[in-house]
């Protein structure tokens, strides 16, 4: 379809207007991004001589910040994408003098990493280190402002290393980071018929075992060393599928056969953010108990009938042999509320009578997407 | 020093009023956020049905969005900082649809994957390559909207698989990114008469040679994975001394001998955005040429006079073996300007009979910092 010289005309008064239009905007944004940042020296200044930028974070701000925004929002932006421009300018401005040190486990450019980015944006600095307990150990010697731990994969349950940790260490909990990854099968034709091998990594096809089972009972599984390499390799033949995320087969061009395909619909890694102490409530929180109990009958049904009791709903109950005595258990408990609320103190004093030991990890804001 | 009542009562004023201007200032961020993000689909629709990122991608304009933030940037937040925030703005933007899909040498957390995101921001697809033939490939095919490739090491000048790879493929440039890096010699006393070891990733140790050789000419230098590991290792003795970038001094807590301590001060990575068009011009642009020339004497000399007489800056030039006959030489130049600027235009009129060959990879705006 050949286009008049009217139509040309026309797409070029938009396309003047639009550029006229965002140039505008953007001056507006720079004169409001700036204005920002000195307030937030402001807010610095009211607290003495500036300083790092731990001494300004404020988790339970930065939620209420973010929650607002996706409150306000009516497009065209996805929440996901404005939450993120959004942490982005508050760690710019957080970042002022000294930026926030982040332990995690590395090597850069992995999962823990991208939930440190998700969490503190691009100005804070990264510390990368060798394995959950150093990143427990830098935060108590000061060394990184906060860590951020795996605590939980949806597909394999908790992560034992980083719930020890606390029996050991004095680490808080200052907040929690989701980040989700949904499972495809990816190929070619976008056929399941022709697909006669399956590539993943070995965790991902252990995700996915069932849906296989069901659905492909005879073709051959074959391990890589990531996702990524799978899609790749599928590409190369329209026998070959790979179990990879929706991006993976966005960046490669491949057809989705099925999917979401993991036996659990909730692929989620959730991390917590580790620090050195406990922040004011933001309004929608959660608090994370460690609870001793005596190997005795009813002794758990004891120490949590106080929550029930009070109203306050426990999202999660893991249990660890403690280290700290013979028949002794540890329990992890997760609870909505923050540890300022009546509620939950109230909880707490009946708890303690029949708990060895009852320790609030933290209370922080619930995750944002 | 103990606060009064009185000090304490301004302090919580000043923070209800700072924080009552960041909510306010927040609401009218946003507000301006999609109204841009509106506009860029405006810009879209002018184009036809929305269609993937790729068609609406204009380099050159956003330079000038970039250039024009640096202009007006009177603080408090660093150019860097700024720049960075406009990109994230501009990528979010941009995705609405189908994000940008960029091919770089992977594995992820590489340098060239901060160079992808320095450029492209994190609304970008990455899609992480096994090498830097394969990058050009995947561009060529359409599977990558655009690649992002390491040209030159300031350390080690260019990196010859990229240059060789234009000799193949007709992969034009629409863009360049620069990762500045300087070294540093860290340690916990930050006393230079207590280094016994240096710890550094072995290119590192390669780009201070000199300075080493004058400085602590009888010091044990000890090639390590990372400079990260090195500057980890550094701080477990006060006779170890790391050499590493100013970050991992803050982020390992270790303070500076010395520094910058590179033998070439101008330590840069420089890489390529390639693409499959050339962009218009944004008004501050370079421009790359690939001229193969018969060896013959005076060649060369015939070939740049041109330049020369029309005004025309050289930046860079690099020879290479031509792969297409005997006795053939090819070389890269880089000059100042758009291939669309009448002197340049008429240079390269006047180059084309002293040379076998004279083709444009491409004019793209200077990087910005």
């Amino acid at each position: 379809m050949s286009k008049t010289p009217a139509d040309k005309a026309d797409k070029q008064a938009t396309l003047t207007e639009a550029r006229t239009r965002i140039d505008s905007i953007d001056q507006q944004l720079q004169s409001l991004i700036s204005e920002r940042a000195r307030w937030a020296q402001q807010v610095g200044r009211a607290k003495g001589p500036l300083k790092a930028a731990v001494e300004y974070y404020r988790p339970e701000r930065e939620a209420q910040v973010l929650r607002g925004v996706i409150d306000r929002n009516d497009g065209p932006l996805p929440n996901a994408e404005l939450v993120r421009l959004f942490r982005e300018i508050m760690s710019s401005c957080l970042s002022q003098q000294q930026p926030l040190k982040i332990g995690f486990l590395g090597p850069e450019g992995t999962f823990s990493e991208q939930a440190v980015r998700k969490h503190f944006g691009h100005a804070a600095y990264g510390l990368p280190l060798g394995s959950i307990e150093e990143v427990f150990q830098e935060v108590a010697a000061g060394n990184a402002d906060f860590g951020v731990v795996p605590v939980e994969n949806s597909g394999q349950g908790m992560i034992q290393m980083t719930l020890d940790m606390f029996l050991v260490s004095k680490a808080t909990i200052c907040g929690e980071v989701e980040l989700r990854v949904h499972q495809n099968l990816l190929s070619l034709s976008g056929e399941l018929k022709d697909v006669k091998r399956v590539y993943s990594h070995p965790q991902s096809l252990q995700q996915c075992q069932g849906w296989l089972r069901v659905n492909l009972p005879h073709v051959e599984r074959i391990p890589v060393s990531s996702n990524a390499e799978a899609a790749r390799t599928a590409r190369l033949s329209p026998e070959s599928a790979a179990i990879a995320g929706e991006t993976a087969g966005r960046v490669y061009g491949l057809k989705t056969v099925a999917g979401p395909i993991e036996d659990r619909s909730d692929n989620t890694t959730r991390f917590l953010v580790i620090g050195r102490s406990i922040f004011p409530p933001s309004g929608n929180d959660r608090t994370s108990l460690l609870v001793s109990v005596r190997d005795k009958p009813g002794a758990l049904y004891d120490v949590l009938s106080p929550l029930a009791h009070h109203g306050i709903s426990m999202n999660r109950i893991e249990s660890r042999p403690a280290h700290t005595g013979k028949w002794q258990y540890a329990f992890f408990i997760d609870v909505s509320g923050h540890v300022e609320d009546a509620a939950l103190q109230a909880a707490l004093e009946e708890m303690k009578p029949a708990a060895a030991d009852v320790r609030v990890l933290g209370s922080y804001p619930v995750a944002l997407p």
